[in-house]
């Protein structure tokens, strides 16, 4: 059975990146497309290189009829996403790729966002995306927020270590490179490729980065009690990947042990063997998420390493992976390429 | 049914490629990867991107058990490639993705390589590797040559329009534009990210480029007499990409439907509208040629542009599309992945 | 002797290139900053890098008195900078950088700017600003026009071939290659770092860039009668260089020699042995340009090449060294660091 | 007066920048430039964009007549260095790249290098080049040892702390990301720009990076105790900067005032206002290190930013800054080139 895809916001790369996944999908096929300031032009002129690819052109989202869509992406905005979902049917099953969803205290999103929740009884009822974590849920939502790019990665690094107190809570350092895809299509001087290339610089410094209200509202949760970590993110002159380095406090050894035993059923998940570090290159274009742990020279200290395509596992491939379990599908369809290298 | 499959020089980036797209094809298996330099080796070591998948370890050409194996390709260097497959049972389907098998003429062979050749019984039966033009041929034979990347390039804008004689045969430039991966993974200085980004230079200027040797022997075939081009390739700081920009004499619209004409049903050589250029940013990672022609602002002159991606339809998917053909799979098995952009 | 210089338009990339260089020029200060939209900012807040020079604000042109400047570099947008120069005192000496004084006819002007000229008396009083070829004029000159960066790219490898008619001049090809800051600072999605990198494309094809205006102007005046020539730019992801790929009918050798003599004396053009070709990454940062000729393997098909940086030799830096030579100082005055290599 | 200069090793990254800034000093002149395996070459071969400077050839070290020189820089691979400069004659000022001469504890030396040093009395005598904070002893000193590219960058975001004390001295860790060129011209897989651009990594992870063997003595000899720290490089792909990030426990106004008052009159060395973070953008090419300091929102934690170009401030640049200081030049002599942007 083939299941009837929308996606929303199908001209950023979000949209674009999920159009490619569903492309490899042996069961669902896009019936509409939506792009409010590109509607009537082709994805072809969006997006030259997906033309082999037959396609919707690009709608105005009141132009779709909902009712043969049996799942909806939405690749909207910040803001508008929420106000978009809350007038889309009920009954309609949705993977939302914005920030709109993921925190689930409305307190919580004014504070890192700026603005009252425009939907408020959605945000209660949606299910935090990050799939490893939240599968039964997934499974039965019919709302998935999908997590931060930089949240995920994270959080792959961390979770399993604070849910079992191996490290200590209090000191925890996450120092994140991310390539520069994840800023969308954005257009910025700080974006181009005559100032972002050859250079690189951190940014949203001093614990002012929205996606600490990710890691606050989990980690919290994780633990019992409040959990506040640092987190500094670096503009790296590459389009894809984030790369994790976290400091934390805590015997190495366990610290391998205790991720490698949560991972070691997890298709996306590999975890490299004890001193190895991942690169992000070596999951470039994929959804694999690559962990790996060291024990730093000073006794008791360990650093947990995290790597992972933004655009895909952090991204479209998770939105992807929540759509198959909410579908019935096998978690991993569309999902399997290898990454590109070189 | 699975087809068993072996890699010869799996270590190099075509031999990389290969592993990347099989994975994808539903009815392939890789059962032999050899390397000698690093057999004993696991393929995670040598490329870590690949660590998801269950492949075998490296080992030696002489490990091999050739019997149960139902195709080999022949990732392996130059001249290496030609003793090797010399050796290897006279009934096992091979694609050689190196310069070996390319040239028909034993003499046109040394002058190009420099070398008398070591294989001329193999070198006669070998069938040109270009697989929109030698389908056939492609289908019934034991032994494929692949062509070379550039100089797939080169004919995918200028085949039709030669036999169809819509150009002045006597002045043809190809001006290329090449990524890094088509030189390998060789150590050398001007290849190294510190040498290369930033900045790019032609080489190989003059017509002394080996890839002239396959523009010579089918060109020349083609018109029923000798055709000579000229040929400046230029190193550029990507590292996946060929783009040709041919200049030709001749009138633009004529030559445009020849091509668009000649490629109506591919299903990977896809011709833009007229006056369109293609862009290497849209191929990458797949295994379509895009293909554009424009008219000059001088009467009578066209320029014919076509991109595709060194390593998958210049190198290693169009192996793997041959090797379809000769198994009797799809020809589209396991290479209709979209581009990666961006 | 210090002269004091007034640069509008330097928020730009052009303007960022003036300052730096005139930062080690001997005999320059600089004394107004212009920048209409970020008036009132620190150049530190636009230009960063140029934190540890002492520096005036940005301010609106008509806040800055002219009386106390010996000289102005005008960075501003084609089409703006008409006005403002129509508007300047008429003793002022004055560099402009952009493309409104290259062409000498008001027709040709509007042919490829589309829009009639603004200043008709001035466009006839400047003097096209490629130095080696106007020294005595731009001597001489008030105002002084910069040629675009490609134009002059070409001509250093074309003018003297013409000039001496040792090449045929109805087929004469320039493929471009050409970084990225030649665009300016323009946000545009196509310059972003994520769709720019990792790949390339022509632009501008068919005849249509409007460099191709100063290229008939200077070649039909050097050759005494129309001349024609086919350019095609390409996009290159690099930040800094031009390299010009010349196709030619004429006798290499002919040809190396005529360039090698005319450019024995200039103390920025340097010619290659026979058969050597330039490369970008030799230049980058530098007001050197390198200049360089093979034969191809055709009788009587020859190849020149030519390299620069836009921003510095295509641009900033012949704006400097037309100043230099206007002020009368040494025409190499801050203009003699070496390329930046890596 | 001009200085008679002698550069052993020009043939890697380090020599060709300091052929580079000495082109521009007003009182150097080079005399002699050593590279063994490529002896008798020209350096415009070896480096092509040196082709306008007046250059001796490359000879070998046994060739040269050190009898008229003034000054020698040695940018000789490690271990080699010391058997070379053992050998010199005893009054040649003497400026050493390499990491032989950093260590001033035989022993330490031993661990971390792996071997004995070959010129223990040279080892005692040696002065650590980090200008800013040896200046009386540099202007002294016979022989000068440059410091390591990320041992500087990490000294300037900490050495005024850990003096006065304003930190945690138990609890620091430095983040770098550094860019490829600190590897040199070394021919190896991983720094091939097919491998290396697109995407980063970790590298001698866990306290095995042997610059911490200075942070190790130096950082100790401040505190007047053992200080440990930990230290993790990350490979980047660009070719020039260090971006040190280090996480530090004080109050980060404390911090800031501190370091902004120990570079308060250093010309190389610049404090950004408090808040404010650098870029290796904004350094490249240059001699300056931008340091910059945020605070946390946890209370009491600190995020310390030093930026630098690790072949110029981090090495050749520092080196030609030590070299002014032992001649009797102006100590920026040579090194006011801003840096190149974009």
């Amino acid at each position: 059975m083939t299941h009837k895809i929308a996606i929303l916001g199908a001209s950023g790369y979000t949209g674009a990146e999920l159009v490619r996944l569903i492309a490899l999908h042996p069961n669902m096929e896009i019936v509409a497309l939506s792009g409010e300031r590109k509607a009537g032009m082709r994805m072809t002129e969006v997006f030259p290189h997906l033309r082999h690819l037959d396609l919707p052109a690009l709608c105005r989202i009141d132009e779709i009829d909902f009712s043969g869509i049996d799942l909806c992406f939405c690749a909207l905005p910040h803001k508008t996403s929420q106000e978009v979902i809350r007038d889309l049917p009920r009954d309609l099953k949705i993977v939302d790729l914005s920030a709109d969803f993921r925190l689930r205290d409305p307190a919580d999103y004014e504070k890192w966002y700026g603005n009252p929740h425009a939907a408020v009884e959605l945000q209660k009822e949606a299910v935090y995306g990050l799939t490893e974590f939240y599968r039964d849920q997934i499974r039965a939502a019919r709302l998935v927020a999908g997590t931060g790019c930089n949240a995920a990665t994270g959080q792959y690094a961390l979770r399993p270590l604070i849910s079992t107190g191996v490290i200590d809570l209090d000191d925890i350092i996450l120092d994140l490179k991310c390539a520069v895809s994840g800023a969308g299509r954005s257009l910025k001087e700080n974006l181009l490729h005559a100032e972002l290339s050859e250079g690189y610089n951190p940014y949203a410094i001093g614990g002012t980065h929205r996606h600490l209200g990710e890691f606050d509202q989990e980690f919290s949760a994780l633990a019992g009690r409040p959990v506040r970590v640092q987190f500094t993110p670096h503009l790296i002159p590459a389009n894809r990947g984030i790369l994790a380095t976290v400091y934390v406090k805590g015997d190495a050894r366990t610290i391998h042990d205790t991720l490698a035993a949560a991972y070691a059923d997890e298709p996306f998940i590999l975890t490299l063997p004890f001193g190895e570090a991942p690169s992000t290159h070596h999951v470039r274009g994929s959804n694999f998420c690559h962990v790996g742990v060291t024990a730093d020279r000073i006794e008791g200290r360990a650093i947990v390493f995290a790597a992972l395509d933004n655009l895909t596992k952090g991204s479209s491939g998770q939105a992807l992976q929540n759509a198959n379990l909410m579908l019935g599908e096998e978690e991993t369809g569309g999902l399997m390429m290898p990454p590109l290298f070189p």
